[in-house]
């Protein structure tokens, strides 16, 4: 029997394509897949926790902690996002129509057991705190996400 | 035999990346290969039919129905488009060289068979109705997407 | 034994895509893989040869490579570049983290063996001659692409 794995590296910090990728991750988790998603660099801003946690960080990571939005419910989208009225657009026409929100796909990730793992360079690099994180994620580099894609026939970079 | 299909999933609804998009499945499809494109959300604005069609739409439905570019003709390219001038002055580039445009791009995909899956629920979230697209579409959703992943050896996300 | 051959296109001409093209690179080549990089489009870019090369253009081509940017070390991030200054930043923190640079990168890739193939159609459109590019790069077209995708079981679009 083949595999049926699959592997989506979350790079983008945009709604839509956080909301892509959490769709057919959850898809695929339905219908019996193993699925792993590897966030990095602006995707590590979807799994922020939304309150402000005290870490110590350097002047530019503070920076760019304070620039780079706080968790799943503050994510821009990718086109037409205008200083956020596109994502609040966006959001609206989504919810009368009853697709999912972000925060509840989210959910849904973690109760189908999608093993969510966090790139520790990118969060070194950008200063993010494993408290700073939504709980559940593991912490991990390039050479685990190898490994699971090596195991997997879909992998996909969003 | 192992299987040599292919599946591009086509988020962008930018010209060079819907382009890239063709080239790989008008590629593929010449070599033999069945090949599945599925349009969601900006990716379906490249499959729109030229002229406006009157269809009933929400209020943000017709707004985003209206800011967003109305065809494969229209498309804007992800860097330098300077409101439609970098796009264009791509295509006379492209015009110059013979490369193919979009629209012709479109055209060999049908002819080649290619199956162009447009995503409902993107579709139903935008108020993109069937008869705003091209003809030769199919509608459907995630699990299709997954169900042609799983037996493709090649999986794009563009 | 099934192949562990690896394929990145490479479309993103923004340094965060395009170093995270290469770290994956670089890491799939370190555990013995045989891997290959498409550059395309704005991915062109970071191949370019950081001097001004003496070559002839059209008046638009000319426009463009005076637009985009000459090489590695001068690529923009695809969010909060600001002009230049979200980039420098970024480099700031990664050279503080001993994150390899990208030109240290592409370095690895050459002496890891990575075959990395110029898109021959893009070269042609965007007017970019291999004299402005670094050495040791193969030039060939889509056909080439899919043929390496073929025989991969990992294939990422970036």
């Amino acid at each position: 029997m083949s595999t049926t794995k699959k592997t989506i590296i979350v790079f983008s910090g945009d709604l839509d394509k956080v909301m892509a990728a959490f769709i057919i991750a959850n898809g695929a988790a339905a219908m019996g897949d193993d699925v792993t998603m590897f966030f990095t660099f602006w995707g590590l801003n979807a799994l922020r926790k939304p309150e402000k946690i005290k870490v110590k960080k350097s002047f530019l990571q503070g920076m760019f902690g304070k620039m780079m939005p706080r968790g799943a419910d503050k994510l821009g989208i990718s086109k037409m996002n205008f200083g956020g009225m596109g994502a609040a657009m966006m959001k609206i026409v989504m919810k009368q129509h009853n697709v999912t929100t972000l925060p509840q796909l989210i959910q849904t990730a973690k109760e189908q057991d999608i093993k969510m793992i966090a790139c520790a360079m990118s969060m070194d690099v950008m200063g993010i705190k494993e408290e700073e994180l939504i709980d559940g994620l593991e912490f991990a580099g390039v050479a685990t996400y190898l490994a699971e894609a090596d195991e997997s026939n879909v992998n996909l970079f969003i």
